[in-house]
């Protein structure tokens, strides 16, 4: 069955499941939604999700929204490299993972992210510190498990990792800002604060087709 | 080996694995932690979940936390009796359900339930009856779905199922309260708002041991 795969760049959600996408290389067409466009209220794209929201991916027939469902689809459905683990405990621990990413990081990094990014950071320096230490506190837990281990749950890439891609593509996007480099974030400069983190970044960048994954507007 | 579950009553996360443990029809020792004395912040209990919460689940020398990730484990470990579905579209599609009562309808329902148990209800009516409608129209898709089904996904519970249990469990004891009656929400009376919610809330109270799950300390 033919594969369709509804995204925008920088959707965290969107970016864990092509990551999967690729990681089971599997073919599919990519349509990239466009906000601007209200591409993502139109009547088809509500008849798939009628939250108007992305990711989307169309297997056949068969229309699937929610990030973690697409990925928990695509690996029941496409069970070859598997993402979610090779053992009950392993699949366990990608699942904290995947679930603890979602509840805990992912919020307080877009206090830092999303400031920045609307350049309103300057005028609320404290909040954005504050959420800076938070994010950091987050982090400390990655850092010391990658500083171990190449991948976070077994000896491979999987949606543990997955899930924190665009966590990490969003932290160093965020610091690279100029109204960043003033604000004296304890995130900065993410290669130093975060050495595991980074070193697996550089490993997660030369993944197949990452490139393909990117947000086509930040490059 | 032996199932160790570390939960408290009313916790939404701990009652959907319960669900999930009794409908497996697992073995499991019932550990309720008190709030009150601490437990979930001893040495013991934060070596198993450095957050401090539940539910927490030991199998033998395995300890995992974060509830979708129990349910994910406890399905790869004990594949009998799905509650993650039989085919992938089924499993996307209770991934889906998962995902959106989390994301979507429980933190509306928090916002109607709380002020209710805090007895604050009564300073934010406007607040409250807000909620209120925003959880209307979280449950209306159930509510059309469940008029159609005896189950939200294939022809028995499934995890989709569990993890609305507590949010229903909820919905009704905050109803019934009496601050609630003088509040005149358009969730009330349940029964009557929701027909079809409320004759699947009475299948979900004939399923074995369900007594068990519920909270103690609201009986």
């Amino acid at each position: 069955m033919a594969i369709t795969f509804y995204w925008w760049g920088g959707s965290c959600p969107s970016w864990r499941v092509m990551m999967t996408l690729e990681h089971k290389q599997l073919a599919y067409e990519s349509r990239v939604l466009e906000m601007s466009k209200r591409d993502h209220k139109t009547a088809e794209h509500l008849a798939m999700n009628p939250r108007g929201k992305v990711p989307v991916l169309r297997d056949g027939d068969f229309a699937l929204y929610e990030s973690v469902a697409i990925i928990a689809y695509l690996e029941a459905k496409y069970p070859e490299r598997p993402v979610l683990g090779r053992t009950p405990e392993e699949t366990g621990l990608i699942w904290r993972h995947v679930s603890e990413v979602m509840a805990y990081l992912e919020p307080v990094l877009d206090r830092v992210c999303i400031p920045i990014y609307r350049g309103t950071a300057a005028e609320q320096v404290d909040a954005v510190r504050a959420a800076s230490h938070d994010v950091a506190k987050e982090l400390a837990p990655y850092e010391a498990r990658l500083a171990q281990q190449s991948w976070l749950v077994g000896d491979g890439p999987t949606a543990a990792d997955y899930v924190l891609v665009p966590q990490v593509g969003h932290l160093y996007r965020a610091m690279s800002k100029p109204v960043a480099q003033d604000l004296d974030l304890e995130l900065q400069p993410v290669a130093t604060r975060f050495p595991a983190i980074a070193a697996w970044w550089d490993r997660i960048k030369a993944l197949p087709n990452f490139d393909r994954t990117y947000p086509p507007h930040w490059k």
